[in-house]
């Protein structure tokens, strides 16, 4: 295979914005580290964004959108025409994702990548049309190489036109009945770790569901696993378009410098493939939030994240990361606002 | 003694509100109880505001400042002129809680109870002079009995502000050096557990720091326990100006039907207090984050309190209570914006 994109170098780490970061925090009127993890995100993001007072003032959302072949083996509780009929509410406006878009003043993508069900032209959403959903990996490849190809670069090509918005903050989110076992089974693969460890009630299977969720991805990594020797050919075979394109995305972020801001279980799979793909744009991804799915929990642990929130979210649509958004801002907003202790006259602890 | 303003009865609860807004819940567009934590809050304040929909637009943030006469013992790491420079820092902005509240639109009123050292008059504070600290309960009870009662009535007082600025949230928040120590005195001597259990670095002790606080708070627990009858005496004997007003401010709220954000350690010991003084306070009560001081674990597990945030914060002044109000904001935000399955035609999961 030729060099592709994603193995190009991710940008360097501005570690004179870090140190000068770190020493303004030590220097706010507060005892040192009283702010926890809100110091660490400051300081990160000063690290980033290459100033010593970052800010997050464009938040870019992208929300892709794409079926899974393997709802066939009926894996989820949801029938598949929701993921055409999410688009339709995502564009007018009454999915989570629209209300916290709005609520926090981001500008909201959403691209379909191709649905099971024939959909008409929606305004504002960009129909890249890579198939008709995914193949089902229970059977075959999910994908073709072409077409893990097209949906890799939907991401960076979306990345690219938040750069061009001036973004300063990028949120990936998806939206595709049938994602969690996409994601169950990619992480199985690239983690080496049961299925049991991975699978679970996605949108909201009972437990004879999960079992038959469960037993399908074990046949599909029976079918596959031989021949996934590289995180590409992983990706292909048992990933998703919209799972690719968070790939794509993440990794398009840590070149071109935008960190990015990841949701919950699929987000993190996809970032798993990302970092897999090139290990170097793991600095460039901070982690929202700890997903009730309990797949979650292992897929964090191999990215050495430590999300911010942890308040039982499974919803997907990047809303977990729009709503750590907040926190990310008034982290920004303490370490800019604040007086230090020289500022304030306040009294510093004996040395 | 007579009856007190506190042991009044609190707002009943609305029921109705809550059944509709659960409702509601039910059929957003999402599956159901994926917004996890969120949802609870939305129902929650529902059932506190009274209304299908309930909303932020209006947050109060008390900061009650006063001075703690055992700090003559060597309990804290930062000097006791630090609480009047803090009250300075709060007036002109520079600190934590004053950028939380501009960032987030909330009117902020500060309120010194007094100070160990003399303080000239600051614009915007309101000066109670309650005393010049309260006294060392090492030594002595913390407070007469009417300080004490002024100090709740304080708290009262300023709740009455608040709703007549119709506020619809109130975020109670405090600054004293050495009230780690007052807090977990009266919350061992409440709670009757160990001191070990409840007492911790505070502001930033080192281990030896917190060997000697905690051998002072025994001391006065050996002192003060015999005659910690009732909750108001243990307050009085053990407590602080601030910790009083909060008191007195959570159970104002309770019985006017405001609900409150409770913030970190020391106000979750007011909860106690709150709590103790009056059982039905405790549903006007949401607990915003989970401190690192140590002593937190003990007292959110005896006000069964599932905090939203984890975040390592340990500065007070309201500040978890603040950073936690995005994310009412958000769940009331998506509880009135986000489209039902059949406004927005969405496919249910099969019954």
């Amino acid at each position: 295979m030729s060099l592709q994109w994603w193995q190009s170098p991710c940008q360097p780490l501005d570690m004179v914005a870090r140190a000068r970061a770190q020493a303004r925090q030590d220097q706010l009127t507060k005892p040192c580290g009283a702010l926890g993890q809100l110091e660490d995100v400051a300081i990160t993001l000063a690290t980033l964004q290459g100033c010593e007072r970052p800010q997050i003032l464009r938040p870019w959302f992208a929300v892709f959108a794409g079926d899974h072949g393997v709802v066939q083996e009926g894996v989820s509780a949801y029938p598949q025409a929701v993921t055409g009929e999410m688009l339709r509410n995502f564009v007018r406006g009454g999915a989570a994702i629209s209300v916290l878009a709005r609520s926090l003043g981001a500008t909201l993508e959403l691209v379909d990548l191709g649905t099971a069900l024939p959909l008409e032209p929606l305004a504002g959403v960009l129909h890249l049309q890579v198939g008709a959903g995914t193949a089902n990996f229970a059977r075959e490849p999910a994908m073709t190489a072409a077409q893990c190809l097209i949906a890799l670069e939907a991401g960076r090509s979306s990345v690219e036109r938040a750069l061009a918005a001036e973004a300063d903050l990028y949120v990936g989110g998806e939206m595709g009945i049938g994602n969690t076992t996409t994601a169950s089974a990619l992480a199985s693969a690239l983690l080496d770790l049961p299925v049991a460890r991975l699978a679970g009630p996605g949108t909201g299977l009972d437990d004879s569901g999960v079992a038959r969720k469960m037993a399908v991805i074990e046949r599909a990594l029976a079918l596959h696993v031989a021949e996934c020797n590289s995180p590409e050919e992983t990706l292909r075979r048992l990933g998703g378009f919209e799972v690719a394109a968070l790939t794509g995305a993440y990794l398009a972020c840590a070149q071109r410098g935008l960190p990015a801001l990841v949701d919950g279980f699929i987000c993190s799979v996809a970032a798993l493939c990302a970092v897999r793909l090139n290990p170097a744009c793991r600095d460039w991804l901070l982690f929202s939030h700890r997903s009730a799915e309990p797949g979650h929990a292992a897929v964090l642990a191999e990215l050495q994240a430590e999300p911010l929130l942890d308040l039982g979210l499974r919803l997907g649509e990047g809303s977990g990361a729009a709503v750590a958004l907040p926190l990310l801002r008034l982290a920004c907003e303490l370490h800019d606002g604040m007086a230090t202790f020289a500022e304030a006259a306040v009294s510093d602890r004996p040395a």
